[in-house]
């Protein structure tokens, strides 16, 4: 199944998409089945939203690929999964323009990146387990601003987390239909060119490691979004360094899931 | 007025501290008037809660007093707030146990913070006009597991989010009763002990900065809450470090709030 969440009448819903229409979902739950409407709406009459409702910050792996561990400052391939937030204010939706001030940043770069949404809590989930948790997948630009993330203590929730700097999207594609989440190709285009291209197999804590290291000891939520860290490619890492500028399209794509495409525009 | 949230019937309320007992309020909001209940619960009946509800992950300020910046391996004064985030289901009421797996931490260690509740959202708040933003105060301990903080990467995120970590209470204090947050007086005490104890007229960035900086990029939440930041004292900055014991009990103190007690048990 496709879900995807839209605007209609100044209220977010969830809908299933079916080939080019969407039927909207009465009552959006992350267990048991979906109840929908009869009606089927043109796809192309709605403004999507991110498809995901996170009960809180979006929870994050750093460093999880090891050619981007090269290509990072820290350089030092992790023992343990390293977990930062982005706020839920961050996000935007597929086809939604990232508006960011000019004064905040001027390194504003790309991440592609997994989205896990988990389906059921749980505390002390074990690896082994840790898929029957997962209620879906979408793919996540984990955009930062590299100037704020490096700056500010050497914390990165701040240069990460600025409005619009978590597109998500275009559909969360249910748990049953990617049996696999190590078996996904990614890809990351800016105005068309492949700035990133991974595969999640070579992810550094797989999905369900992750699950159960983050469950070990912070309690999870139905809802919950992890994102599972982005392969090399970043324009931090070029050399010199590349990023994103007024009126970039960058294109996150993770095969088996789509394409979330947005507009960099840079205000102020 | 002093609120506090409480259990009743398996949901969790708010009410008004009116002496010894409590009222409890119809339908809680940040804005407007609350109306209250006729009938008074004794206090001392109740089961309290943490007296906040975020709607995502606590803000907090890192290395915000110069004293407790020259005790942290940091050691660098920042040139501007050093934001992290804890995780809602570490938050404990007050005179509940704090319960953390001996496997997870040997290096459990306080942090006395004022905590600011928001009241408006917003962004691009000015610092000017950021304290008629606020709800109210309260007082919390932001507990941290060092050898986790400092293992993973650097982000502080996981080793402050365990379940537990964010003790918070015992009352959310409103902001008409507390005119100037700069002048208030913390403490911290182990098993009676005074092991932190400052102003938080010495924070480097005011709670009205912190809104300001936090805002500039980041659309604020009715309910937000944003700690501050905690005097020089911890355990970690003791020469030799000293670390939170099974059945220790800790209390957290800011003045015109109260006292914030709990008791630390480790399990497995």
């Amino acid at each position: 199944m496709r879900l995807v969440r839209f605007e209609q009448d100044g209220s977010v819903r969830w809908g299933v998409l079916e080939g080019d229409s969407v039927r909207p979902v009465r009552t959006f739950q992350h267990e048991g089945p979906l109840e929908l409407e009869a009606r089927a709406i043109p796809l192309e009459a709605l403004r999507l939203r991110a498809p995901v409702d996170p009960p809180r910050n979006i929870f994050c792996m750093g460093l999880n690929y090891l050619a981007h561990v090269e290509e990072s400052p820290a350089r030092q391939v992790p023992k343990a999964p390293v977990w930062f937030t982005k706020a839920t204010t961050s996000l935007v939706g597929p086809d939604e323009d990232v508006v960011v001030d000019r004064e905040l940043t001027s390194q504003l770069d790309w991440e592609v990146e997994l989205a896990v949404v988990l389906g059921r809590g749980g505390r002390r989930i074990p690896a082994s387990r840790a898929l029957e948790y997962v209620f879906g997948y979408t793919v996540l630009n984990d955009l930062s601003a590299r100037d704020l993330q490096f700056a500010r203590g050497g914390q990165w929730f701040y240069g990460k987390s600025l409005d619009g700097l978590c597109p998500a999207g275009p559909v969360l594609v249910t748990a049953d239909e990617i049996p696999d989440p190590q078996d996904l190709e990614l890809w990351l285009r800016v105005n068309g060119r492949v700035r990133q291209h991974g595969f999640t197999r070579d992810m550094i804590f797989s999905v369900a490691e992750a699950i159960e290291d983050l469950s070990r000891g912070i309690t999870l939520l139905p809802g919950d979004v992890i994102a599972t860290g982005t392969p090399a490619g970043m324009g931090f890492g070029q050399d010199p360094p590349v990023f994103l500028e007024h009126g970039d399209v960058v294109e996150a794509e993770v095969s088996r899931i789509g394409v979330l495409r947005n507009r960099i525009r840079f205000e102020g």
